[in-house]
């Protein structure tokens, strides 16, 4: 079958591999829309972080492993001792990995197991093949009216809706984002879904600001030329806003989030980082903030993710902005990303299109 | 009357100056001790920064300032308007000088008012004189059972009130609290009173060490020789503490504090910095850690601790480890404190007492 795997930095490649056997517990998937994720190009660029070079601590494997684990499929085998589940189901995958064993496990807290990975970056196959087989507890059903391709968006949505459900919103908090990329996008659509006050945007890229106002930003600020300080403090009657999220992993953006929140506002971030960066602790302690730290996602962010689409609460169809082929993952998934990501929210690789070019004009169906 | 007034960095001078008139609403107090605080050493060592060179927003004063803002004392004339006070009744002060009317004041939180400042530090004098004019709500009556010299610690016990409270702490929470000074040793007496787990405390001076166990610390490590990380985890079931308490304010404290806590456990800022640091947010961001960054106390603080001395529940006296007059403040407080803070807690000015010798061997009176 095929499977795209990453050997290490820029060295991605799609080769023919061996299908994988369905296990006891596990079920078998046909992937159908992986989305590429900033993860997968960080390693690609600067890997690898995730994708183990030692043997993982959970999956003994190392790389090369194959790619993708932001995806959805059509189960094609139901392994011994599993239940709920049948071939031609269709499902999204939480791609955690976790050891059930860590403090972190035991607290509930499985997407910070202190043994952690994702299927499609630490091993145990990934979307970007023509069959994966994982533990059945990564799969959760669709309903009947989100089609697969909205499927492959619930991951990156989960990453959204997971900080905003550690944030402590209310229904009248105002809001900034920093960084309107697909995470930014992620929250916003999170925030939107279960309301909130006041949400304003700050994004250098005049393409993603026009992308933000689409999904329901109120303002769009632009770092560059804005004062995003004077401006904030402006549309929140000189107070600041209630919670800053920080979707952009710079410097600049965590003092700017830390500045911008009222008197014990929150800043939560929904980064990682490449480096430690200067921080100056008195730009939250003279109005004594919170700085929460989020990672990832719990299955409980899936199933509400899921609900919230099904329900309509959530339209994030016009968040995929291209379709690719597997054949053409790199040329035209990663290295589009690469050079002109402020075009594009989300890039998805369609498994079933084999060798056909991209199609930029095509969304996806909701 | 006699006043000990900062005149800029280097510059404290115990001078004649005019006696303050009691106004509406304000209390006239008689200064009985007095403590001398990290924040007075700072201004005297590198600022003025809390002492004000451009009028104050609020006092409208500049420097010079009379400073002394930990300090109890006896009413010595009740202003018009002003009731629940009477001449002769002890009382410790508050030194929070708010404005009302910033959104942080109106948030209840006005410690971190916008306009902010102290008795002490920022104007209206300071505990360091024969008298002294505040408004009535910064008094608060000390119970007969709490003497005046345990009563000039309530300042500094509340900054660490306030930490714990502002803390997620429950009965059973593991803390390691970072540098045992007197805001470490306040927030270690905090949590004794008011219930909790293993309390382990990591200080470099071997007399501050000694402190910690006398008040109450399970452990104390020395960050010098000890590897701080790996003992935290071996007393804590390999899982890290479930709160830091940063009482050292230095770029390698912050990080053993975020590298100390389990999965979901809390950093609490009580320091307040000189500078920025390297911060790596993934030391938080992988376990998904909280910062919470604290500033100074607000009332209710001042009355718990009131409360909890009175009861018994706190017994800070061994705290006061000199006591010095007034005149003779800078030799014996300050310049002690600079060359050999290692052996003092507190050191108190007993305004009572002039151009007496000090006396290291005498303790506070509970």
């Amino acid at each position: 079958m095929r499977a795209a795997r990453y050997h290490g930095i820029e060295d991605i490649r799609v080769e023919e591999i061996e299908e994988p056997v369905c296990q006891e517990g596990h079920v078998k998937i046909k992937p159908a829309y992986v989305g590429i994720c900033g993860t997968d190009l960080h390693e690609y660029l600067g890997g690898p972080t995730f994708a183990p070079v030692e043997p993982h601590p959970i999956t003994r494997e190392t790389i090369p492993v194959t790619f993708g684990h932001e995806f959805s499929g059509t189960i094609l085998e139901v392994g011994k001792g599993v239940s709920g589940f049948e071939p031609g189901q269709r499902v999204a995958i939480q791609p955690t990995i976790s050891d059930g064993t860590c403090s972190a496990c035991h607290a509930g807290v499985e997407n910070v197991c202190y043994s952690g990975g994702f299927i499609g970056l630490s091993g145990w196959g990934g979307g970007l093949s023509d069959a994966v087989v994982i533990p059945a507890v990564n799969a959760l059903p669709l309903p009947s009216n989100i089609p697969l391709d909205i499927g492959a968006l619930v991951e990156p949505l989960a990453v959204g809706w997971h900080a905003v459900a550690q944030s402590p919103l209310k229904n009248d908090s105002s809001i900034l984002i920093l960084g309107g990329g697909p995470i930014g996008i992620a929250v916003l659509l999170a925030l939107r879904a279960r309301g909130c006050g006041k949400i304003i945007v700050s994004e250098p890229s005049t393409s993603r600001q026009r992308f933000n106002l689409h999904f329901g930003a109120d303002y769009v600020l632009d770092p560059r030329t804005d004062d995003v300080l004077k401006e904030v403090r402006c549309r929140t009657d000189g107070n600041g806003v209630d919670i800053a999220f920080d979707c952009a992993g710079v410097a600049p953006g965590l003092k700017a989030a830390c500045q911008a929140i009222k008197a014990r506002g929150t800043v939560v971030n929904v980064s990682i980082w490449e480096k430690a960066i200067p921080f100056q602790p008195n730009d939250l302690v003279f109005k004594e903030g919170k700085y929460l730290a989020c990672l990832g996602y719990v299955r409980k962010d899936f199933e509400a993710v899921i609900e919230a689409i099904a329900s309509g609460a959530m339209k994030p169809g016009d968040m995929v902005t291209r379709r690719v082929a597997l054949e053409n993952v790199v040329e035209d998934g990663f290295k589009t990303l690469i050079n002109h990501k402020e075009d594009h929210v989300k890039i998805l690789v369609d498994i079933a299109r084999t060798k056909l070019s991209a199609s930029p004009g095509e969304r996806a169906s909701l």
